[in-house]
């Protein structure tokens, strides 16, 4: 039946989704009343209507300026540059920061033809004014991440900011006994003192 | 931001699709272009007016008769009835089978309150006429499944056809030494002679 197929086929292209997952939220969806349908249909055209990026900062927004580039309360003086607004919240759930952000819209990853010209750099260059004093480098720590902030480290250094990177090593309640060689590697360089901390 | 989880929320009911999948869905929609997601919403509204219950044996259909019970070429002799519209597919799927199809819409089963007055049952007795051999109940084979069988069985034997079962057992390319005892009893009770198939 073409229609079902085509239904299927709308579920099977989201991220994650296979064929039989598919199958099977198509016919949830069938299942449901009219009103249900619409429901569901308007929530979806109204969030990609009206979910813009943030003008400063990249951010998801309903408005030109995010929630949090607009918070009185944040301290504007830091900026944390990450690759994804996905990773803006996975830092805000953590509850351990009160910058500003900064999103890429990626990383730079020449095998998938992403330069540094594709990425959200201007627009981060323009905001380091004399009111920033640093600058935190988030991207994961992988080749693509790395050289990224490698890239983004060369630009900054002329600026009169701090800029710092986030820390990789083992992971909260990880086991050193099954951590790979590289982040054994940076748990050491990155190793801190713990006089420091008293 | 209201709108975004509100975006989350709407896959986030989809079946078998968790928070953090949900989340990962609504920002690949996001990141789409407009005619993309109107695509997407057209298919959804499409089928999901366009697409109904057959009349006569309640398998999905764009029209008001299935393929399935419109087809010349179907032993009209044959029904099978099953409880949902997957399991047709997963039939037709094996071109095993060339009859036609009952759709129950569902099992008995009082811990969730679907009693047989629920099923589409009426109908399957209507359409068994002096033109119908044979009725075969290929339901789940688990407690509601069961008990479905027997109602049903209870129903029809007062008509002139004959019942039957599929058969439950070792599934092929199963291990016997890590098969479960319900089904190792049913694979000995529905033995075959090997003797009736040459």
């Amino acid at each position: 039946m073409k229609k079902l197929d085509d239904l299927i086929d709308v579920f099977a292209k989201l991220p994650g989704i296979g064929r039989k997952s598919a199958a099977r939220i198509a016919f949830d969806v069938l299942d449901r009343s009219e009103a249900e349908v619409d429901r569901m249909l308007e929530i979806i055209k109204d969030s990609h209507t009206n979910i813009k990026h943030c003008k400063i900062c990249g951010n998801l927004s309903e408005n030109e300026i995010c929630e949090i580039c607009e918070n009185e309360k944040r301290d504007k003086g830091v900026i944390c540059v990450v690759e994804g607004v996905r990773d803006v919240i996975a830092f805000e759930k953590s509850e351990t920061y009160n910058g500003l952000y900064h999103v890429l819209g990626g990383k730079i990853d020449p095998l998938n033809g992403i330069t540094i010209e594709d990425l959200n750099l201007k627009k981060l260059l323009d905001r380091i004014d004399g009111s920033v004093r640093e600058v935190i480098l988030a991207l994961n720590p992988d080749l693509e991440g790395e050289t990224t902030s490698l890239y983004l480290t060369k630009f900054l250094k002329v600026r009169d900011v701090k800029i710092s990177k986030i820390a990789s090593g083992i992971p909260m309640g990880g086991n050193i006994e099954y951590t790979d060689m590289a982040t054994l590697g940076r748990s050491l360089e990155g190793r801190v003192n713990v006089d420091d901390e008293n």
